[in-house]
């Protein structure tokens, strides 16, 4: 998003409601400038953000979110673009959210955002943003889930989220998406090995990309056998919306070239399909999107308390309340109970 | 810890409190079983854990915690090993906390342990454990927190954190400690280069290693150039408890063979110093160890207002709200506010 174009976004009143209700009208219209704009709001979590989510979410719920997921070098940009060029070439539209590895903390998520976006700069349903959680936990989970409320919202019928396979909480995002996709690459090193044991158990497809290279196939069967291995995942009854469990499908991709990319694409249609079609018995809502929910809402509860314990009257109490365990003179659990009177005292006044 | 050493650990009671209290005892006493058994009580969250947390608590607050954090293959397992080895030679006792990238979501992090411990089987001032939080947000810096508050307790001089660098949770783990090592290896991938500039701006020192290999010396020239390119971390009024801003240092080890490890060792007690000679006018504990308390105290707080709605009064209530947020017929925001004034309400009554 280069400063020339927020320059062009619209004219907003001062007003956070105001302005939150013009930046959702717009966006809703196609103005991808002040689709940005929201989407930078959320990043920065301002009033404008919860404003304009409160309008957008109610019509939201119509978008395939598909999270990719895999390490380092398994080649998950390249996919995506990829697969933008197959859902592009299908007629349909798609957003891609990319949780950049390059700065954990501050986000200097940049970069590939201007790369990436050449190439579609003309076509206004394809949608690439990186996103960068700022320095507090549960952050990233928060972030990506309100844009993506907003692109779901907007229209977009396709949202990849992209997150790198390594972390608790980029895994936490790409995993709950309503369907997951684990990447792998052949014969990565050893500490590489180790990270997909654990990715397999959130996967509802694995792709082995590079598939031009020699070990593609031996990877491929060797991750078959893995997950032959391994406990079906949806066994578990928290997992009721979900579908019968199955094993993840093995897919071959060279996303470099686009060979398996359509298989891929008709994969996701499937599981999504999958998802639609067989419903819990009372119609719940799948146990991805269940999820998805109760991490928004937590993380919104969570901020509210933080807010409360930093303004008057309860600042000063929780200041020396956390100083007083930082010097090991109280516990946290003490610690906490007492914020948490202090809290229910607050909000029940 | 094999289950044959669970079985010779002491009898305990059937009661929390009792067996918190039998465990911790024995646990400061020196006994390793007993500390083992208190970690894994911290992993699965237990009544336990939390009762001995809060006895144990209160008589910590002397050891080192230092974070080793870096990308996957910049050999930060091999560092570890090499700094057991100096601390050991000093005459100093180390615990080693690795939380292990190879399953975010349930944890399977034993391999690394087995392979490791066998090295320090008979020596009690070395304890090694690797741990994985079990799938829930800021789950990772509660459960590292919650261990290394224990073998704080416990005794330990230096406690190291070992992380992966391309998580945000990992990387908040590793940079919340009294001191925080980046570790970087020379002439990796592009993915990986898009990770140091994050990780560089949570570091007290940098340490290139792999020294022995080509390239060491100019990626050293590299970071040093990069750091001082770099806003000065510290410039912050939020860090006000932190000594006088400070570039850090530059380091080169060859872990492998041990070279650069006494130069690290001295490096990391210097920060401690500095850490210690140079308390705000106040005598107000260091920003690192607030943002501890203040995250330990932030989760507990999460888990508690979780557990509340997990249970009646508001539990009926609370499964209906996220599932009308998961259908879109709620917003989030609303969503939660409503569960705070329920919660707000709960507590006070």
């Amino acid at each position: 998003m280069g400063e020339d174009r927020v320059a062009r976004a619209p004219a907003v009143g001062a007003d956070p409601l105001t302005r939150a209700t013009e930046l959702a009208a717009a966006a809703v219209a196609g103005d991808r400038h002040a689709l940005a704009r929201l989407l930078t709001a959320i990043e920065n979590r301002t009033p404008v953000a919860e404003a304009a989510l409160r309008q957008l979410y109610p019509t939201g719920g119509r978008a395939h979110l598909v999270g990719i997921t895999g390490p380092p070098g398994a080649g998950k940009s390249t996919l995506v673009a990829a697969l933008i060029a197959e859902v592009r070439a299908a007629g349909r539209t798609v957003a891609v959210v990319a949780v950049d590895p390059s700065s954990p903390i501050t986000g200097g998520a940049i970069l590939g955002d201007r790369v990436r976006m050449q190439a579609y700069a003309a076509d206004r349903d394809v949608f690439i943003r990186s996103m960068a959680a700022r320095g507090h936990a549960g952050g990233l989970a928060s972030t990506t889930g309100a844009a993506c409320s907003v692109l779901d919202a907007v229209g977009f019928d396709l949202i990849l989220v992209e997150t790198v396979g390594t972390g608790q909480s980029e895994v936490e995002v790409a995993s709950s998406a309503d369907t997951t996709v684990v990447l792998e690459a052949p014969e990565m090193g050893d500490e590489v090995q180790a990270i997909k044991a654990g990715l397999l158990e959130v996967a509802d497809l694995v792709v082995v990309n590079k598939g031009d290279r020699p070990g593609a196939q031996r990877t491929a069967a060797q991750l078959r056998a893995m997950l032959v291995a391994a406990p079906v995942v949806g066994a578990d009854p928290a997992d009721a919306g979900r579908p019968r469990p199955k094993r993840p499908d093995v897919l071959i991709t060279t996303a470099a070239t686009g060979e398996g990319v359509p298989e891929l694409l008709a994969a996701l249609d499937r599981h999504r399909a999958g998802l639609t079609r067989a419903p819990t018995e009372d119609g719940a809502p799948t146990a991805a999107r269940l999820a998805r929910a109760d991490a928004q809402v937590r993380a919104i509860l969570a901020d509210r308390i933080a807010d409360r314990l930093r303004v008057a009257p309860l600042a000063d109490d929780a200041a020396a309340t956390l100083r007083a365990v930082a010097e090991h003179r109280v516990d946290p659990f003490t610690a906490a109970d007492r914020l948490l009177a202090a809290i229910g005292r607050e909000i029940a006044s």
